[in-house]
């Protein structure tokens, strides 16, 4: 099937963006019923996870968590000033694979997907391909 | 082919348990050629990673290097005091995608997979699903 | 289609190396139109990842920011005494997927992809698995 493109816009410099319904309208819209679904980010600042969807402090937690981990640092040599988000987005990773069986994407209970911003506010997309197996 | 699930029972609340045996059995019965076995855990604070399989004491410093990384901090706000193993799962990934061919997994020499608990103990699930291509 | 082996030559304990341009000239050799491109490396001190490809100080920066992130330290057990190169190679990922359409590898403008070597120098090898979808 063809890629899917979703616009996606930030707000703050960091922030996890849901978008598990935007990904089940296009898996309703194009009615796979086996198979995966990829996505991918063309941004080298941002990312994609799968994480809890219930309570909110989960996420910012998460985005504290990782500021903590990956903060600036006075030896960072790349003029623009974002190379701690860079690092998170290859630590986090620029795709993730979900599972599609009889028509149903295969989430866990608490399971959210999320576009993770590391350098916003921007506009940003993500690509969606959606494969029968 | 279906997916398969496969059950895993974590005893501490980190531990990576090896799992290359189960998904060996899998291919051996699902009888695939060529293609990809895709690896996703629908929970929120675990994960799914390759190392190596030969010396234990990889596991033991990979274990404790990822505490040293994530600990808890006094500043996380969910009520359930596990974000630590969020972020965790986020860094380490919820899925994985392996190779086959000629129906023999392609995993390097010394590499095994592991099914990464962090805030175990628990009874947890895999989702498997091999695809041809 | 059959799984391509690509080999790398590391000079460095640690070292990103650009890889595009070679799954460029695989994907025109084997022709694939639509799918999915699934970067493999069977080793476990190694890690596939995409990120930037234009100013060189983002890499020197990942690199410098992932050592801070995961030091030696003195409680790893492992006897080879590269137990950090292990935790980057898990954190980072031994795989990444990439999206084709009409023939065209879908990376963003700024994005190339890097073998990460994180206990060189080395001879590496990274599998790659064109599939129709």
């Amino acid at each position: 099937m063809k890629i899917v493109e979703l616009n996606v816009r930030s707000h703050k410099r960091c922030e996890m963006i849901d978008i598990t319904a935007e990904i089940g309208r296009i898996l309703r819209e194009k009615e796979l019923r086996n198979g995966t679904i990829t996505l991918y980010t063309p941004h080298t600042t941002a990312a994609i996870t799968i994480n809890e969807n219930a309570d909110p402090d989960v996420l910012h937690d998460m985005l504290y968590g990782l500021s903590k981990l990956v903060p600036l640092d006075p030896q960072f040599q790349h003029a623009e000033g974002n190379s701690d988000a860079h690092i998170k987005g290859s630590l986090i990773g620029a795709s993730e694979i979900l599972l599609v069986e009889a028509g149903k994407l295969q989430l866990g209970t608490w399971q959210g997907v999320y576009f993770c911003e590391f350098d916003g506010p921007r506009s940003r997309r993500v690509k969606i391909k959606l494969s029968e197996s």
